[in-house]
């Protein structure tokens, strides 16, 4: 849209814009439903102490505090006090938290889809907002959590994408065993650092990877190449099974690890065709990642980044020597649905929700139309009575500025008519069993 | 519930607390679309600068700041700085602020709801939370908005209100310009003032009113005796007209207030009989109502405070010389949802969305278990597939301990059976027409 943030970073639909969001929201809960994930939510503010709990994070924080501070929780304010409260930046570790502090009310495997808005204080460009909406799926075990729900949390997550109006996505999938073992077999113990630098490789091209694994990791020539070389594979089907042993590694975990991404990928051409790729260069900055991981391109928007992204982790929650590994992938709601709103993707059949306005006849028919509008409202049909009784030109001027299609009028005989005011097809009426087309009925999203 | 929140004020719910939550906005939605209101959500930072833009304001606002603060930005987060960030602490001011930013993209009158968290740094106690869920609807006019709307508000809520599983409410209805017209004719002009007196009857007693009235206003004995008889005025019906003409006091004003409410009350003893209460005591502390105000008690919990708030507001907004008069209320989603859930008024069916778990015969039935799942889901089915292919009475008791309702089998010839595990009844089905009664397709939520 031509309008601009009035606050840099903090996109605000226009209604027919929210209804296109509204639409987006109920299909992923829909969807999620439908394969069993409870709803939560969790407070906006965790304390920055759990947000910085897994060390050093790349996200810009939001901190909190009282403007009108009077009483002793001034002293807790401070920026480095770990008590203080601060904005969740994503909503998996306060998922972790949550999964942590209720486990005694929840049954295990438990399968939660989180639908909230997270903030970030970082710079804000397209697709990256400072407020916006994430929509997370993850299931969690109780000391173990079987790998069959790395595929299907895959699954579902292509399931939901495809009933979204959006162009074709691919998730590109990897591991982090496989690439951890193909690097200690290599001899790079560092794998968080090689990571990294692997990480950077859409960015800064394979050169520059090199010279930082050289540089910084003390990788030799020979390291370099064949860590680039795996990072290079990209299969849709699993020969990239093939292609990793042709590098001549060997290591325990990597074979783990080709296992795992193996039984994602065949499952995925069978049940979710074309949408899923396996992708060696994927990487994941966060550390808390131990299996599968996952990012999700829009084809033809590449440059927007990942839509979706995450994977498995089995050491974010735990409580004393309990573990709580899980498994889980975030769309960045938002950031697709600027994209659908900036390119004109798809589009509301209406820009409200009202099918009908009942027009007045005197200023004292008031009450008669509100008897209609019930009960057009007991059938679900979405009403508004006027609240003037202008001449009905002006009336029906109305209903069309605000994108109603029908206007209802009753005469002082009580005579019913409606009139459609795109077409101008004025009929009889009765309000106990008139029905708008199906189309008419409910604001539909369309897509371009 | 037993369980307290880990971040006292901040309350985070069960699954099964949530479902009964979802239930609650779900409604709300519902009635307010039904009614032509558009959803809009609004950024939840707004600045200091717009926050305190009706002066002082009684609410504890919490301020943001960058914890990696590194740039320029700096310099805005003094405390003071109107350009400083902060979480808004209700949706009327963002919404005032949203209308006059996108005034040329609105139609008017322009009917919003809008249903978000907000925040205020209040000590926190029953009823009152430091986060917590408001859904509001306004509708806002460009220039004049027709008393008509002050009508419509009340009636649209108290339908709200009676669909969603709580007590029997009242709508405590008054109005300003009653109130303002009625002091000025006894000689009281500092209506602002007169109101915070009053606003306290309920907390502090009339004849510590009185005593404020005298020494803070300087009003005579009459005169605060005649605000007074004023504020202990309710009546179910229209009669609180005489009851206030019987006072003797004479102003153009008062007619005008007493004239509206009039209205308001005449329709809803019509339209939402036993719901609403002309209550001349009701005051509201914000400056920026001008006509009708609204409170609303649950009938039999009176001391949770109002759990609906609102009214007309003409100079809320304003873009300069345009001015855009509004009316609004705002229910409080987490204080009726805490209530609901404390009391036990109402709970879920089930605690899980799935009504089918597909069990497993073999490990490597799991595809084939899929594929009984989809046709279930394409049916609107919600289903879980089993990840292990554990001893059947295993399987049973992990749907059992998560709530679902049915199991599903499918024996080595592909004969299909599905067991109600609450009654242990176990039928042959197909998975293409097999359904569970109405009753179990969806968790519903029933009041005690």
């Amino acid at each position: 849209m031509a309008r601009t943030a009035s606050l840099s970073g903090f996109p605000e639909w226009l209604p027919q814009e929210r209804l296109v969001e509204l639409h987006v929201l109920d299909t992923l809960r829909k969807t999620f439903e439908l394969h069993g994930f409870s709803s939560i939510e969790t407070r906006a503010v965790e304390t920055v102490g759990q947000l910085l709990r897994k060390g050093e994070i790349d996200k810009e924080v939001y901190g909190l505090s009282r403007l009108q501070d009077d009483d002793e929780e001034n002293a807790k304010t401070g920026k480095t006090d770990p008590n203080a409260l601060a904005l969740h930046f994503d909503l998996t570790v306060p998922f972790a938290r949550y999964v942590v502090e209720n486990a005694g009310y929840l049954a295990f495997p438990f399968r939660r889809y989180q639908i909230q808005k997270v903030w970030r204080g970082e710079r804000p460009q397209e697709g990256r907002a400072r407020e916006f909406t994430q929509a997370d799926i993850d299931v969690v075990g109780d000391g173990e959590l079987p790998f069959r729900y790395d595929v299907e949390i895959a699954l579902v997550i292509a399931e939901a994408l495809s009933a979204l109006p959006i162009p074709d996505f691919r998730l590109r999938i990897n591991n982090r065993k496989l690439a951890e073992g193909f690097y200690r077999g290599i001899g790079l113990t560092d794998t968080a650092g090689v990571l990294r630098s692997i990480d950077k490789l859409e960015k800064i091209g394979a050169e520059k990877v090199a010279g930082l694994l050289k540089s910084e990791l003390g990788a030799t020539d020979e390291q370099a190449g064949l860590a680039l070389q795996l990072a290079t594979i990209r299969t849709e089907d699993t020969s990239f099974v093939e292609q990793v042993r042709a590098l001549g590694v060997n290591d325990e975990l990597l074979d783990e690890g080709l296992n795992e991404l193996e039984q994602v990928i065949e499952a995925a051409i069978q049940r979710a065709p074309g949408k899923v790729a396996a992708d060696l260069s994927i990487a994941r900055g966060l550390d808390y990642y131990t299996g599968t991981v996952v990012e999700t391109v829009l084809v033809g928007h590449e440059q927007l980044g990942s839509i979706c992204s995450g994977g498995r982790y089995d050491a974010l929650a735990s409580k004393g020597n309990r573990k709580f590994p899980g498994v889980g992938l975030s769309i960045g709601v938002t950031r697709l649905v600027s994209r659908i709103l900036s390119q004109e993707l798809a589009t509301a059949s209406r820009s409200v929700p009202t099918a009908v306005l009942v027009a007045l006849n005197h200023d004292d028919s008031w009450s008669a139309a509100q008897d209609v509008a019930a009960q057009l409202r007991s059938r679900g049909i979405a009403t508004e009575v006027a609240a003037k009784a202008e001449k009905f030109g002006k009336q029906i001027k109305f209903a069309d500025r605000r994108g109603i299609p029908f206007v209802w009028f009753t005469d002082d005989d009580g005579k019913h008519q409606v009139k459609d005011i795109r077409s101008g097809e004025q009929v009889d009426a009765d309000p106990a069993t008139w029905t708008p087309s199906e189309e008419d009925l409910y604001v539909r999203v369309v897509t371009a």
